[in-house]
């Protein structure tokens, strides 16, 4: 059920004022707000039952444990993954995405062979293919996009051959907005006998995901990005690849013998979780997946592409402003990136923090994609479930205000 | 200051009963409660402040940067390290060992070299290790430890050899409680221009630390057990050598141009920083040092000395238990951990657990050194600053009945 006012109240950060303005949080594509219940959750772990986790007999510790693999469980039904063993927590999406390159890139990409991604990846889903390339002299490709900002499929037909090992790509762009439809790529990298690992940071917090419905061999995302903690993410993959792929770190907890010279691991998920993990991320995670489930995901979705329908029309009476990414509402998340003729994207964002507004301007860590876009920078604003049409027309108010303002100062 | 009262007022969790008895928590090598202070900054963080760091001009990033870089000043003050540089914030020790096994290990040791490690390491200490020296095709060696559970520094200067690269030890044993001079140690391995890397997660929450006094080239530690959250730890580094090593995660805000097929790395110690931190883990984490450094370093190691001291003599009388460690309590830290003959660790556990104390059991994570012991697994009582003279009494009698309890039963 969706009641945006009981919502404002769960976020306390919400109701603060920002240079005298009341405060109008749209950096959520960057990391999202917490609400009370999941600082509830994780101070009621600290508080009652705290202790490591897998390895105690104590009271405590066992409590601590059946948190834990609570919150795999629940980020399992969440994915709809076949079994917690295709769940691994992770301290994020980077370091997901930097496992599978290593750790499953590492068995199944020789010399000579490809490697495809998209020009709108952000660096983590770019930097360690292209190691991955170095190391093993394989050649990265990137698969042109078509002008709604998604994988040109009949030029992707053409360029994946039968050397193409791994197809790497977002499910949502953190820049763009716009949205892949990942069975068909699976499909295509399957084809020819590859793997599709999907960084789905941007689409899990806004949508129902189904990994198995998307067919993805790895899927990515964080919690920070969806209500949770910092410092905890999840690597979604199939078992059998997951048997096979190698741990990236080792310690305690992953290993099943360590003998003086060499060690065996132990089974899935745990043999990738080398370490004390973070516990009360997890707990916290799943506090914030439980907030969410509560709204519905379809409800969130739909609650973003009402402010969308909102917003965009407005937008395109704005002389000089240039929106990135699908024209069509439909077709997007709530991000909007946008450049304003003659305006620098920082004078913008901070323009934008002038009147509360938090926005953001840089590469958004996606400089191939400003190369594409021929652009050395721009401004987006993400839009949550939290926000409200009133945001959105506060947005339009004070971009209108901007420019004007900047109109008058340099012409 | 010391006041016992005001201490066990900040730990919420310390409170409760277990199965009916007063909780006495003695598992603190394996991770330590969290006072509400630390809780109380996270919470504050998150519902002021929440905003991803370094890439935003708004004001919420703004402060979440400058909260984040603080925490870092924090850790760096606490350890002495010469610079913010030298500082960078990892998931734990697990994570930190790994990245020097991987980042500099794979640098400095070519084929034939020597790594050497001792018996008493913990896993996370021993696997990174065995694995480079696979990469490498280097030899792993085992410095012998004297009965007081230290490396024997006449056997080590035999063992020693020109071809030794990385000297990987810990600086306090998550199992003997014994603490290694660092100093002597490094100047063994520097002598033949190999680097020496410390595990100091049980050390840095015992007792102060600085850095450039042990002259250790890498010194690796946890959050989580000194009173900060899960899912954050630190790897200090020598700032020469720092420059050298190689990221080992890619990603985000660790780049600094990214090319369509390389990319370059940014500064230190961003450089190694890949995706968004755990921002509120390290917020939690500079809470906890505040509050250790309120107390005192030196007045938390005065109190688990006088614990150490009160407790050692009482155990000494009791037939059929096994101290391992030192014998001379000034030479250890707060962990007691022992075996009774005819019980097994795990039972012990099991009934302490009944008495409301949690103790831990099993190989602690240090499978050579069961082996080096010559036992599958011991009990391990495990104390810190919140804990009382009155714990340790308790403890004595609830050992000296369970003892009772299995002497009737089985004798």
């Amino acid at each position: 059920m969706f009641d945006s006012l009981k919502i404002k109240e769960d976020f306390p950060i919400l109701k603060q004022t920002v240079n005298d303005e009341p405060l109008i949080y749209l950096d959520n594509a960057a990391t999202t707000q917490k609400p009370k219940q999941v600082l509830q959750a994780v101070q009621d772990y600290y508080f009652h039952d705290n202790a490591n986790v897998h390895r105690g007999v104590h009271t405590l510790a066992e409590r601590a444990t059946r948190s834990y693999e609570e919150s795999r469980e629940t980020v399992r039904a969440f994915i709809n993954a076949s079994s917690t063993k295709e769940v691994l927590f992770t301290r994020g999406t980077t370091t997901a995405l930097n496992w599978v390159a290593k750790g499953f890139g590492d068995l199944v990409v020789e010399e000579g062979d490809e490697i495809y991604i998209t020009p709108m990846e952000h660096h983590s889903n770019i930097v360690p293919w292209q190691q991955l390339a170095f190391r093993k002299r394989a050649t990265l490709k990137y698969l042109p996009l078509t002008e709604d900002a998604v994988v040109d499929m009949e030029k992707a037909k053409e360029i994946i051959s039968e050397k193409g090992k791994i197809l790497a790509l977002c499910h949502a762009s953190n820049v763009m907005g716009s949205i892949h439809s990942i069975p068909r790529l699976a499909e295509l990298i399957h084809q020819v006998g590859g793997y599709i690992v999907v960084d789905g940071a941007q689409s899990v917090p806004h949508t129902k995901v189904d990994v198995q419905a998307l067919n993805a061999d790895f899927f990515a995302f964080s919690g920070h990005k969806m209500c949770g903690p910092t410092g905890i993410g999840v690597l979604y993959g199939k078992q059998a690849l997951l048997e096979r792929m190698e741990p990236v770190e080792y310690g305690g907890e992953m290993i099943d013998f360590v003998y003086d010279e060499t060690s065996t691991w132990t089974e899935l998920p745990w043999k990738f979780e080398a370490g004390t993990p973070n516990i009360a991320g997890a707990i916290g995670l799943k506090a914030a997946i439980e907030y969410l489930q509560a709204i519905g995901m379809d409800e969130i979705e739909r609650h973003e592409q009402k402010l969308m329908a909102h917003l965009m029309p407005q937008l395109s009476d704005i002389e000089g402003l240039s929106i990135y990414g699908p024209t069509d509402h439909t077709k997007r998340t709530g991000i909007v990136t946008f450049n304003l003729d003659g305006v620098h994207p920082h004078d913008l964002a901070t323009a934008f923090d002038m009147e509360g507004i938090a926005i953001r301007a840089g590469h958004h860590c996606a400089q191939p994609l400003m190369r594409y876009l021929d652009t050395p920078a721009t401004a987006r604003a993400s839009f949550y479930f939290y926000n409200s049409k009133e945001d959105v027309d506060q947005f339009v108010v004070s971009l209108k205000k901007i420019k004007e303002f900047f109109n008058n100062g340099f012409i």
